[in-house]
C-alpha cells in the first residue's frame, strides 16, 4: 500500500493513517484533521444515543480513527478494518460483540478499552472474516470471550453474543456450541437499517458522496435536513438488497438482484486469475474495457445521436469477445501456433496461464474492468428504477462490494445522475460493509444489562 | 435437428416443417394447421395494409410456411430461417431487399416468387449472417440483385436496396460500393416498430405467450383489443433496447441495458469453450445452475421467510465460484495432481480442454445455465420496472438473443409475472430477430415505384 501524503498525518497520534486501499482525497485528511467535533454538548447528544437501538453508547464526541490500535490482533484469518471509532465519552463497559455472516464475509464488531488506559473511552472495533473460515471468527470470538473475563475480573458477566445474516442461522448451533453462551439472533435488513441510521446520525466523516471532479466528500454532520426519510439502502454483498427505509425502523424489501459482489468476483476468478478481490481491483484500475465492450461508436462508426448515446456509450458488455475469441479458434485451427501465442500473452498478462488453452485475446486488466462497469452500471440502473418507482430521492449504497474503491463509487454515482437527470444522489460510507454487524451491536440491550443508571448518574458529568 | 412430429405435416405441401430448434409444442402445430385464415375479405383487410409502411403489399391471407422453400440457396455463410411468410394474394413484384446490420448480426429481407411458378404470390424470406462477414450479406444481395435484373427482363428497374442498424451508417460505403444502387437508410428504432406492428397486425400465429404449463399460446389475429397501444419492446441483440411505443411511429427509447446477448456469448465462449450459440443454449438445457450459484437455502440454511425468499431464490449468480475456485488454488498449490483432475473433466465435459489449467470445478452445461437465467432475470426485472414507469401493460420481447429458446422465453415470462404479480405479460415473436428488417422492407416506398395503379386495380378483384 502506498505511502500516505503528510496531510493524512493523525492530529491526534502523529500516526499516518488511511490504511487500506480506500480513496483518500485532499477533502478527506483535511476532513479527517477536523475529525472531532468541539460543538458544546447538547440534550440532543443524549437522545441521539437512544435513536438507533437500546444498547445506551454515549458517542458524543465519537470519531474515527485511522490508524492502527497498537498491539490490536493481526492473522491471516481476518482482516482488521484500520477505522475504528473512538467513543472518548463512554464509560459503560459494552459486553457484548457483533457479527453479521454473510454468503461470503463475516463482518464483526466489538468495543474495547483503550489498551493499558482505564479511563474512560474506548472503540468499536471492525473485524472481517471469509465466511468459509467461520471457525477463525467464531475462535477469534472465544478470545474476545476469555480477553473479558479476564479483564472484568469480579464483575464479569458473560459476553453476549449477537449474530445477524443468514449465517446467523445456518451456523448457530456451532457459535453457540464453542461460546456457550446464547447467540441472540437478529433480522438481517432491520440491522442493516439500524446500524446505517446509526452511522448517518451520530458519526462524522463517514458519509460521503463521489464523484470524478471532487471524490470523496462528507455530509455535514448532525444531517441536513435533520429528516433523513425517506431513502433507498442498497446494499451489496455477493447479492444485492434493495430495502424503503420510510423511518427508523419502518422498512420493506423492495428488490434486488443476483448480479452482486459474489458475480464479480467468481467470473474474474474464473477469467482473470486474480486471487483476491483486492487484485480483480487493481486490475480493473489498470483496464480499459473498450477492448471487450462493444461500444455504440463499433456499431454505428460514430455515435446514435437520434436517442443521444454517444459513441463510447456501452452497447454490450463483453460484446467483442466471441467474435474475436472465435477469430483466434479459426486461427489455432488453421495450425498456427496458438501455443506460442500464449506465451507472449503469459509474458505481459498476470494469471494468464489461468487461461483457456486457445489464445485468449483479452487482457485480465480489460476483462475486470468490463465486468466491474458492468455489474456497477446494472446494479445503479436497477436502483435508479425502484428509488423512482418509490419516490426516494437519497440512495445509500453499502455492503463490502464496494470495499471504497474508487471506480466502483464513481460508477454507481455516474449511474444514478446519469439515469435520475441529476435529481437524485448517491450516498456512500466508510464502514459500508459493517452496516448490519454495528446494527445488531446496537439493536438488542443484552442480558443482566445493569447499567442504565450507572449511564443516567453519567448524564450529570458529561 | 429432430425429425419433427407428424403433426406438423405442412396441410398445404405435405412437407414437414419447423426446422430449426423452436419450441413446437401440440398448440403450435394445430395452430399451423390451420395457418390460413379462409375468412372474407373485408374492407380493413385492404386497409390494415397500409399501417405497417408505404409499400403496399398485399397481406390478405398471409401464413408462416415452415417447409424450407425448394431451392433454397444454403450456405455456411448464412443461416436461412425455414418460417417464410407467404403472401398468396400478393401480385407487385416488390423489387427491393432490407437488411438490419446489427452489432454481432445481420438480418436480410427479401421478397420472391414461388420457383416455376408465375402465378400472383410470393414469399418473404428471411435470412441471417455474421456481422463480422459482412461481405458475405453483401455478395448474397449482388446476386439477388442480378436475378432480379434476369427474372424482370425488359420492365427490370433497380433492385432496392433498404439498410438499418448500425451497420448500414458503419457499411454504407462497401454497400453502395458493391450493388451500384442508393441504399436507403432507415432509423434503427422506427424500423424496429414498423417490423413489430406488422407481424403484430398482420400475421397470424406470429405473437404468442410462453409459460411452462402452456408453451407456446398463440395471441388472437386479428388482435384483441384492435388497438395495441401502447407498449413495451424489449429487444436484445447484443445490447439490450428497451423501447416505449405509444402509438404508429410514436415511440421513444427509455431505457436499456449492455448485459444482453452479446455478453452471454462472450463469457460462455470463454467460460465453456462453446463455439457457437446453439451449442451454449444445449449446455444450459443439460445444467444444474445451484452448482454455481449462491442460492438463499445456501445462506440460510433454509428460506428467509420473513421477505418471502425462497430457499431456491438465486442470491447471487455465480456466488459459489470464488470460493470453489480458491479452494481448487490452494489443493493444486499443495500439490493435488490438478491435471488428473483436469482429464477426469475432460472426460465428461464438452469442451472443458478450453478451461484453465488449474481444475476447474465447474460444468460448463451449469456455467451455461447460470449465465443464461442472470442475463435473462436481469433484462425481466429492468424491462418490468421500465413497464410500470410508464404504465405499459404488454411487453413484447425482440431481437435475435431468444432465438425461440425455451429457456429463455421462460425465464423472461416469469421475471415479468415475477416482478408485475401477475399484472404485466410477456409477449414473443416467431420472427423476433427481423423487426428491423421488416420495418426497413416496409417503410419506405423505393424510387419509380409505378404500381400504386397496378395495385388498386387489385382492389377490384380481391
Amino acid at each position: 500500500m502506498s505511502q500516505p501524503p503528510a496531510a493524512d498525518l493523525d492530529p491526534a497520534t502523529g500516526e499516518t493513517g488511511n490504511k487500506g486501499s480506500r480513496p483518500q482525497s485532499a477533502d478527506v485528511s483535511s476532513n479527517l484533521e477536523t475529525g472531532r467535533p468541539r460543538r458544546t454538548t447538547v440534550q440532543s447528544d443524549i437522545q441521539d444515543i437512544l435513536h438507533p437501538g437500546n444498547v445506551r453508547i454515549n458517542v458524543q464526541g465519537a470519531f474515527i480513527v485511522d490508524e492502527e490500535q497498537p498491539g490490536t490482533p493481526q492473522s491471516e484469518d481476518y482482516e482488521h478494518d484500520p477505522k475504528d471509532i473512538r467513543l472518548p465519552n463512554h464509560t459503560a463497559v459494552v459486553s457484548h460483540v457483533a457479527v453479521d455472516i454473510g454468503g461470503s464475509l463475516a463482518k464483526l464488531v466489538y468495543f474495547s478499552r483503550e489498551p493499558g488506559d482505564d479511563s474512560i473511552g474506548g472503540r468499536l472495533n471492525f473485524l472481517k472474516f471469509e465466511t468459509d473460515n467461520i471457525d477463525a471468527c467464531i475462535e477469534f470470538m472465544r478470545k474476545l470471550q476469555a480477553d473479558h473475563k479476564q479483564n472484568n475480573g469480579s464483575r464479569s458477566d458473560e459476553l453476549c453474543v449477537m449474530a445477524t445474516g443468514g449465517g446467523a442461522f445456518k451456523y448457530y448451533d456451532r457459535i453457540t456450541e464453542a461460546l456457550g453462551v446464547e447467540v441472540i439472533r437478529e433480522d438481517e435488513m432491520e440491522c442493516l437499517i439500524i446500524g446505517l441510521d446509526f452511522f448517518i446520525n451520530e458519526i462524522p466523516n463517514e458519509v460521503f458522496t463521489y464523484s470524478e471532479e471532487s471524490p470523496v466528500t462528507f455530509t455535514p454532520h448532525p444531517p441536513d435536513p435533520p429528516n433523513i426519510y425517506p431513502y433507498l439502502l442498497v446494499n451489496i454483498g455477493s447479492g444485492v438488497s434493495m430495502i424503503k427505509v420510510s423511518g427508523p425502523r419502518q422498512f420493506e424489501r423492495i428488490g434486488g438482484t443476483s448480479l452482486g459482489g459474489g458475480t464479480l468476483w467468481g467470473l474474474l476468478s474464473l477469467l482473470t486469475g486474480a486471487r483476491s478481490f483486492d487484485d480483480m481491483l487493481r486490475l480493473a484500475e489498470n483496464g480499459d474495457n473498450s477492448t471487450v465492450d462493444l461500444l455504440v461508436g463499433d456499431i454505428y462508426g460514430q455515435a446514435y445521436n437520434k436517442i443521444g448515446l454517444k459513441s463510447t456509450h456501452i452497447a454490450s458488455s463483453f460484446g467483442k469477445v466471441y467474435k474475436q475469441k472465435r477469430a483466434a479458434e479459426r486461427d489455432a485451427e488453421d495450425g498456427c501456433n496458438g501455443d506460442l501465442k500464449r506465451r507472449e500473452d503469459a509474458e505481459h498478462v498476470a494469471g494468464s496461464s489461468e487461461l483457456p488453452h486457445v489464445p485468449n485475446p483479452f487482457r485480465p486488466e480489460d476483462i475486470s474492468r468490463s465486468l466491474l462497469y458492468a455489474v456497477s452500471n446494472n446494479i445503479g440502473q436497477i436502483a435508479y428504477l425502484h428509488a423512482e418507482k418509490h419516490g426516494l430521492p437519497r440512495i445509500y449504497f453499502g455492503g463490502s462490494f464496494i470495499g471504497g474503491h474508487a471506480q466502483t463509487m464513481n460508477t454507481l454515482s455516474y449511474a444514478i445522475r446519469f439515469w435520475s437527470k441529476g435529481t437524485k444522489q448517491a450516498y456512500f460510507l466508510r464502514h459500508e460493509g459493517y452496516l448490519g454487524s454495528v446494527g445488531a451491536f446496537l439493536k438488542r440491550q443484552p442480558r443482566n444489562w445493569g447499567r442504565r443508571e450507572s449511564f443516567v448518574e453519567l448524564k450529570g458529568s458529561a
